[in-house]
């Protein structure tokens, strides 16, 4: 299947040679989330998994934002009008994002500037690796909204990311974390300056999208599904997952390249 | 239930507001843990789960000292006494204090100046959110008295806490954690002058004991329980986690009052 | 058993007290590892299980570097002319040796200097503590030769020493993680100038040699299996392995000598 000419309804898509770009629309309002972006958004990660012609995706800013999360009007006001199977439909179509996300072979990169909370905080959290503006404010609010700050896997994984007393004081608090913060804890892999943004993290992409795309997938589907195994389930996992790897024709075209002193041409196969 | 008029023998209880502090005693001795104290301690963390009066914790220092540990003469000397019945049976009450510190719904902030040793370091470790003063000094020297490092639950969550590398170094050598180190690598959410640790850290609990204390109470236990599960099995329990919550009145106050411009009052239902 | 006299073919063993000193050899080409160094490795670690007269490990530099991996020419080349039965006996032989290194009673300490790469990168990895020079470059550069990132546990070790967002760009992009990188996110436990890493590894190593080291293999043992339990598992399994602790001669020489105020001399049992 090919992607590159999708038009997606409820943001905004674009291909750059096999690097996806979305950005979410709405910058006067933050790039709000709505119950059709968050729909569409689900629905175009699990396409990406048949995608033929895309090796990374970039989820990036507009309008100096990243994303404001769930609208207060548009999605917080409806969900009273809805009973517990209405609720659980919710909050499992945001879990299937982030689950959509991860299961995706494509690594994700967020380009991270301005306000990035609650869902849109998410969203950066899910990705694989995160770029950030010093102007990055990213506040995982549910708790100002009156929920838990268990929303959408924030507790599993923002703990890996930051660990457990940093994630606890985010989630408890609902506070904004600083782009410096970001950065010490480990939440953002670097800073660069608001107008670099986009370009550092397609460059990024472009690099990732050019090396060994199936090995890509396996590294992304192992670093997702370890934690819950034991040391000794984790290597031989790897092993089996390293072994498979052996057997693409990229591990060859690296030693070949190697021999010939040549940079190697990856084709992702 | 209500426990403002608990009167404990072992320790020293008040209550201010709807935040109760926790202060050990003998600070000529550095606060010690005896095994009374440990016992108390337990009971008290699990009657917390039925009060209604209460919906955050300090866990304070005293007399410029958080906890010394198990006293060497009132509990180490004893133990020699004991055959493995008694033994597992101390380790147990040990570890049930930290298991019934995780299972009481109120989030525990642990206000650390000077000694925090052994024990003390474990309550600290198991408090859900932690201020240090620059006289901080965490010591899991369980190695210097001939012991292990997994006490307590340990060699489980201090790697959360601080990574695995850090932690290994401080359990096999036993030394000290600087508050500088802390702060840095996690453990302290940040640190405060001496004079300013205790209403620095009743401001906080305050703050949360303000906040919709239903999910607080689901956030904590979130944060708990999801370090074993799959990410896929994180997320839909946080599905349904956050479906819960969304059900309380707390939610709907936090919408009216973002609607009527107003400050939501929160009453943890 | 004792192995203060083993010869091993294919590296070299050096016993200074109780603590034995490995080193790779060639240093002309960085220390790389062969299929015959990985195999006697492996095996020298299940030894160790047994070793009566080692009380700790030091995997050291040598000639300026650590080690520069899996060689071009002696591993990678060959295992194209092996089908999958052959892969998956590699990846498995390369993963049994860090089983081995975690299985082993002998806290083991990396002391790495210059080249710390692939195969080597894992070793330093999955020793237990890690003392870097300025100069250490540790690059888990798989995905270079057209692998993933998935290599001998690295995507489940690594993110649990520096975490998710440090590990996945490390390990999605190859690059090489500078000493202080290595400092500051919690890989090496400190970093030491290049005249004095063989010496204070070493003497890190003696110290914890000399500290109780029946006790030490089970901080060792709970380090490692506690992650994929639920903290009410680890806290119990806590309980137990101290409590078997207790029963230790040196619990009783560390209260016997805190009474009689002399240092305890421990003998690991």
């Amino acid at each position: 299947m090919m992607m590159k000419d999708f038009k997606p309804d409820h943001y905004d898509w674009r291909v750059d040679g096999t690097t996806a770009i979305i950005n979410l629309r709405r910058p006067e309002r933050k790039n709000p989330m709505t119950f059709e972006s968050y729909a569409e958004l689900r629905d175009t990660f699990r396409k990406l998994v048949y995608a033929d012609d895309i090796r990374a995706v970039v989820f990036g800013s507009n309008g100096g934002n990243f994303c404001s999360g769930g609208d207060v009007h548009d999605i917080i006001g409806p969900l009273f009008d809805r009973d517990m199977k209405g609720l659980l439909e919710f909050t499992r179509m945001t879990g299937d994002l982030v689950k959509a996300m991860k299961a995706c072979p494509q690594p994700i990169i967020a380009a991270v500037d301005g306000v990035c909370a609650g869902a849109g905080a998410m969203i950066a959290l899910f990705s694989d690796l995160r770029i950030g503006t010093p102007a990055a404010k990213t506040a995982f609010l549910f708790t100002r909204v009156g929920l838990a700050g268990c929303d959408m896997g924030a507790c599993a994984m923002l703990p890996r990311v930051i660990g457990q007393g940093r994630a606890a004081e985010l989630l408890f608090t609902g506070r904004a974390m600083s782009a410096e913060e970001g950065e010490r804890w480990g939440f953002f892999n670097k800073l660069t300056a608001p107008e670099q943004l986009a370009d550092d993290a397609l460059a990024l992409a472009k690099r990732l999208a050019e090396g060994p795309t199936f090995a890509h997938m396996m590294t992304k589907t192992m670093l997702n599904q370890e934690w819950s195994m034991s040391l000794e389930q984790a290597i031989e996992s790897e092993a089996q997952a390293q072994a498979i790897c052996m057997q693409t024709q990229d591990f060859r075209r690296a030693y070949e390249g190697f021999v010939a002193k040549q940079a190697p041409k990856f084709e992702g196969n």
